[in-house]
């Protein structure tokens, strides 16, 4: 995958959550991601088409995105609902949106996102396409990005 | 969500599963999903996006995915691994590019699919849109198909 391609996501990532929820995240190692990968516990995933193809995934411990949730919506969630899964979605749908405008002289559609619950859920694209995690930190904790990205 | 859209996938997905694993699927009525909705151990999830947007996901109990993948690559699968994964998500995206053929008068492009796994795992839509489960059952087991579709 080139770096033209992910450094708009990590961008996206990085700008959504300063500027939505006030919170700075520092990016760590981006790492290919081996499969399987276990994901945090609360994932949102959203699918990428046109002249490119692939996902994008935000995961989340369950106790960060509590955090993530409660500064994006400006009330304190502390019970996992509908609430929280809408959040999570429409910030996956913010990152993703955000991106491909970025996406230099690819055309890219977004679909709607999804949101997966699950302690120890995993993840897996295809194989044999490359999909990298980009981990980052934060002062409300750990969130990985997953994008996998196939050019046409 | 109008029959005329929900029709192609239930038609998709009788008819891969016919060609594909030569096994019978019976559908079952189709219900609003519910949010949170348990999923199955296995799911294969596809964006959609163009005309309409949204998502398709395939869910099988393990023991069923085994079974239909072991049908579909002519080998008998006892394990799941990246074989297993493949395989369930390339009859999502089966089914998946097969019903866009027939979505009439909507233009609408797929992701690559996703695989999720994980015992207990939810999957949730943008809550105030309609998403629907249709079950199957079969001689290999149960599986479920979740389509949420926004035409714009």
């Amino acid at each position: 995958m080139k770096v033209a391609f992910i450094n708009p996501f990590i961008i996206a990532t990085i700008t959504t959550f300063d500027m939505m929820l006030k919170v700075k995240l520092l990016p760590g190692k981006p790492e290919i991601k081996s499969q399987p990968y276990p994901s945090f516990d609360i994932s949102g995933i959203i699918g990428l088409s046109g002249d490119a193809i692939g996902s994008v995934v935000l995961s989340y411990p369950k106790i960060v995105a509590l955090k993530a949730v409660s500064k994006f919506i400006g009330t304190e969630i502390k019970i996992i609902g509908p609430d929280v899964t809408d959040a999570i979605g429409e910030l996956t749908n913010i990152v993703a949106g955000s991106a491909k405008a970025d996406l230099q002289g690819l055309n890219v559609s977004i679909s709607l996102p999804s949101v997966i619950m699950g302690r120890n859920h995993q993840i897996s694209n295809p194989s044999g396409l490359e999909s990298l995690i980009i981990p980052f930190n934060s002062e409300i904790g750990k969130i990985n990005l997953e994008v996998c990205l196939k050019t046409k």
